[in-house]
């Protein structure tokens, strides 16, 4: 009976605080883990993307919120999706997407407003929708109590990069790790031509052209690519924050040209 | 058998896992819950506010814990409060003015010291008195065991505004949220007016006098008022920090006239 | 079954999580408890420091995981340590030091990779080698299935000053607080004479030479020594971060001479 956390409501604030409180309400054996509370406020790919990353070991049964929520208070749809034994629920923006992509899915549309809290605030379903019904599914609620099947759920396109051109795509970054490195949607798997061909790539209004081996293996203040240990190609510059060095975030666009 | 912690330790040290231990050493089945570690240091008002937006979701007989405590060590005394059939523990300097004041509520100096550590610091009462007292309680010690009930526990009158003439008021600001939004001690409910009437509003060095519908309802730079998700007026500036902007946190006076 | 985490993760990426679920995927039962996360990247002593101010309220049989690994993919060996009836899990670099030199402790070389993740990476232990074996620990594996006990484990020698003539002494920095003051390796029982004799410290390019007894008790922006909660002298200036003012962090030398 695990249901995880992800949100960007950060630790300064009452709102994962009210969000454990609702779970443990209704599921009050229910242990709670945080995966990251520090998601960018309103960015939904690195919302996904670290929830995502962190999903994999969980037992089956878990139940894996996740609250980044842009729309909150408008018609888009809370949803409840199962994937790989386990259960994700979030809003239907697109959060779930790698989830989506990597794992065989049922998704359902959560219609069922008894599981919600009584009053529902127009700004904050994390608390009134989110974590209750986490809290019944935890407790053994069916899924199909829940609500009906749908296919028309938000799938995100930046979470793969676009192809513009025989030899141009264009990417995105995912995430911005804690020592700056900006997470691209780059894969190695996808992209091997990084380890053969020459390449550019641009992002923020800077280039760069090589793959480094290591984080040490750069010069100082230098900017390169390297493959980070999701398997996506990072751009870090060497003891420094690439990120800061550029002034990116999560979502800045990055464009790829092999030559 | 749920403790929640909320205090002004951050998360940088080995404070609130020195609390953990101190819990899980006396009660090891005890589910620990943060609420917030991030209050600002000694911000009391700040984090009685946080707690009294997290609380009431928690199931009867969590124990809260509030140590915000620029007196310890002092002759201030340990406090346990019974309200809403959940438990708070803390020191008696008016960081659970709110739940006093919004709930019925029970207060009793804890002065059995067979419930603190053998060694108690002067330092560090989260750990040596606050902590191990929740823990005994959560495993089943009574109420009346800890001490006797008590009337003369302090009040904070920061948590309301103070009428200063017939239509004008001094606020303080109880929190700045991540996004740097001053939530101020005016709740829509007791000032109505808002809606209807012209204000003014004094925070920092600047004034106000615009009550905004959405967060996103502000010209570039411009400050104005909004009602927040917790019902007390919040100042807020379109896409930016407005504790920032006027260099105010949690405590600062805020003045209010209505014309 | 508890098992606590100390790393310098951070909490913006999904690796304390990762390392939650990596644990929860084997012993489900298991309560997860956060020392930090927020120890400064690579910094061995200070991790070690915080683990080892958190660790004594827990209860026997509690294990402790402390990932401050700047050698992960090298051969140094995963570690397990019997100490005050608790278990230390870690790599052998010295995180451990100050609970060998306070503790009867008996350390064990994990060899056994029937407790390790199946698909070893070659960056981060913390999920697929340390969390695990702290699962299978839990759960009832006895120590002795880890690994044979070894003695030539790495034991630092920063965590105790050195003396470099008959009146001087060269120490370091083991932890910067949240208020910016910086405790270093001084500790009052070792050093009873900062009470009675003259002396001078430097730290980054600056000096001082006067004991306060409370952090109230200084000039506007003056730097001075005290005693700190753990029993460490700590170099603090009032009300301002002594860290930001001498632009240092853990690891910085602290040089000290007795008149």
């Amino acid at each position: 009976m695990i249901i995880t956390l992800t949100t960007d409501f950060g630790l300064k604030d009452h709102f994962a605080g009210a969000m454990k409180g609702a779970i443990l309400g209704i599921a009050p054996q229910a242990a709670i883990v945080d995966i990251t509370h520090e998601v960018e406020p309103f960015e939904i790919v690195q919302g996904g993307f670290l929830l995502w990353q962190a999903y994999s070991g969980f037992p089956k049964g878990t139940v894996h919120v996740a609250v980044v929520d842009p729309g909150v208070g408008t018609e888009r749809r809370p949803l409840l999706a199962e994937a790989a034994g386990q259960y994700f629920i979030g809003p239907d923006n697109g959060v779930l997407s790698m989830i989506y992509q990597s794992e065989k899915h049922k998704v359902r549309a959560i219609t069922n407003q008894k599981y919600w809290l009584k009053q529902v605030s127009r700004t904050f379903h994390g608390r009134d929708i989110f974590a209750p019904c986490a809290a019944h599914l935890a407790r053994g609620a069916t899924p199909a109590s829940f609500g009906k099947p749908v296919n028309d759920y938000v799938q995100l396109s930046e979470i793969v990069p676009f192809r513009q051109s025989r030899r141009a795509w264009a990417g995105t970054v995912l995430h911005v790790d804690r020592f700056g490195n900006l997470v691209t949607n780059f894969h190695i798997h996808a992209f091997e031509d990084f380890r053969t061909r020459p390449f550019e790539m641009s992002v923020g209004l800077q280039r760069l052209a090589r793959l480094g081996l290591t984080f040490a293996d750069g010069l100082p203040g230098e900017l390169f690519a390297i493959v980070g240990s999701s398997g996506y190609i990072e751009v870090a510059v060497n003891q420094k924050s690439a990120a800061k060095q550029l002034g990116c975030g999560p979502g800045a666009p990055v464009d790829l040209a092999f030559f």
